[in-house]
């Protein structure tokens, strides 16, 4: 059973999914990481009895490398009209012991054309309004399962952090006659002390003033929708992945992180807003000050920050 | 240096304060925290030298058992128009081994005297709009230091989350006729199955939808102002608080949280909004799709959590 339920003192929207609770926990610790195989893992390559079929894959002369397939605890379902949707798990990588800090340029590459292909496929559906990205990389991030793998859910609503964004690009053009997007990237490519990569279609930068100290966004200097990328510019993408993990696990290691894609709900007149990744590092809990206010504290300066990742 | 700083794409309020970072931080596992009196700790009975005097302290004949003092690396500072405030630490009591899951009901009743003594001192200043009581317990809820300690921060504008409680407390006043907090109040008392204590005058409850899976409000039932809460008031919170806690830890064990008291600002016609504590547990961390959409996931009935806690 899954319910939209509102608080009723500050509307924030929780979607009510009882069986959630019931979905398997990893041990924190992994023996088997090291290990391109677990013989207990769901995800891995010799495992598919343990998971619905795939909804997706990609496949050389030893078996898939990457693949997808419906979540076996859904948030979202399709089972009732007040909030509907699917929920599916993309495995980035066969590798037991892949992850983002070691995967290749050509596993990203996978990786990125069955998160092109799962969008594709969700977004079409007519109740659907928006579709979401995401990963948690460690338990700190929300991740249950230690397999590398990320997520897709797409929803009957427009969420509401999505709404907000949109709102504020297209209330800038009103004000300005300029987009909001075209703004930032020309700036921050004038100014250049908050860029860690330039490419030709992403704008890789620290953002000057972000709640989560560290966040690092890629943004779409065009504004396509993310269904229509091409594969051109997925090569392109999966660069700035491989780059950039290498980069941050050479100066914070291991960290947790979530990363999740802010794309346009279908229904949107498009030129205001540009998709962009968000990728937050998880080295850091909000205390009662950020829970209980909404203000945040940062104190470190993006420059120094985007400084060590440049690539 | 501090500084309100905006972040372009969605808006949040990031309050820029460079000093934070050198902020001293216990280790995690505290070798002392089973005595009372620590002498590394700046908040001890004995180490008054490691913090500016007292703002505030009850005493009995072996010293002060409360005490509050400027945070020597605080959030905001009077040294800017910009963003004005102060910020003080509340030391709940002089014990280094105490903690809210084994404090008396005498020893949260100093500590919530400080609380309004303090409340009271900050919210005269003129330029303030705001103050904010908050506690973060254990390191997962953000603490930097092992003694049990509360925060008071008064800042010169209405922090985002009380200006959406409080727009959605008068929006309901204005289409009902009635107001939001009696609404709630009432029919969580008729309903009586989510209700942990009803009192006098405070109602605590766990709230039928909230995004922190196990929050637990109290709800003061008259509207009156914080810093009017009547010494009466006071005892009978901290006999809740007495009994909260204890309730607490035997279902949770040592469980980290965060506390925050969400009152009035300073202007406001007071009648649509009551004031009111959240506690947060901590034991679980957001994921991708939260953090990325501003949907929340639950799956744990609210009737269960509340009949553990009764009492």
């Amino acid at each position: 059973m899954k319910e939209i339920r509102i608080d009723d003192i500050n509307n924030d929207i929780i979607i009510f999914s009882k069986d959630r609770s019931i979905r398997p926990m990893d041990k924190i610790g992994d023996s088997d990481k090291n290990h391109e195989y677990n013989k207990n893992c769901p995800f891995c390559r010799g495992n598919e009895e343990h998971t619905p079929k795939s909804t997706f894959k990609i496949e050389d002369e030893n078996g898939w490398i990457v693949r997808s397939t419906n979540n076996k605890f859904p948030i979202v379902d399709n089972l009732q009209n007040n909030i509907y949707g699917s929920h599916e798990v993309m495995i980035d990588t066969y590798r037991h012991d892949g992850n983002f800090y070691n995967m290749s340029e050509n596993e990203f590459y996978h990786m990125l054309l069955m998160y092109k292909d799962r969008y594709l496929n969700l977004i079409k559906d007519e109740k659907v309004e928006y579709v979401s990205i995401f990963k948690n990389y460690l338990r700190q991030a929300g991740a249950s399962l230690n397999h590398p793998h990320s997520q897709i859910i797409s929803i009957s609503i427009i969420p509401p952090d999505i709404e907000k964004e949109i709102n504020i690009a297209k209330k800038y053009y009103i004000e300005n006659k300029k987009y909001l997007y075209d703004y930032i990237i020309d700036k921050e490519i004038k100014l250049n002390d908050r860029v860690i990569n330039n490419s030709e279609n992403f704008l890789t930068i620290v953002p000057k003033s972000t709640k989560y100290t560290g966040e690092i966004r890629i943004l779409f200097k065009k504004n396509i929708r993310f269904e229509n990328i091409s594969n051109e510019n997925i090569k392109e993408l999966s660069i700035i992945f491989k780059n950039l993990f290498s980069n941050l696990f050479k100066v914070n290691g291991n960290l947790p992180f979530n990363i999740f894609l802010h794309t346009h709900p279908k229904k949107i007149e498009e030129n205001y807003f540009n998709a962009h990744i968000h990728i937050i590092p998880r080295n850091h809990n909000f205390g009662g000050f950020e829970l209980g206010t909404g203000l945040y504290v940062s104190s470190m300066d993006s420059r120094d920050i985007a400084k060590k990742i440049r690539f």
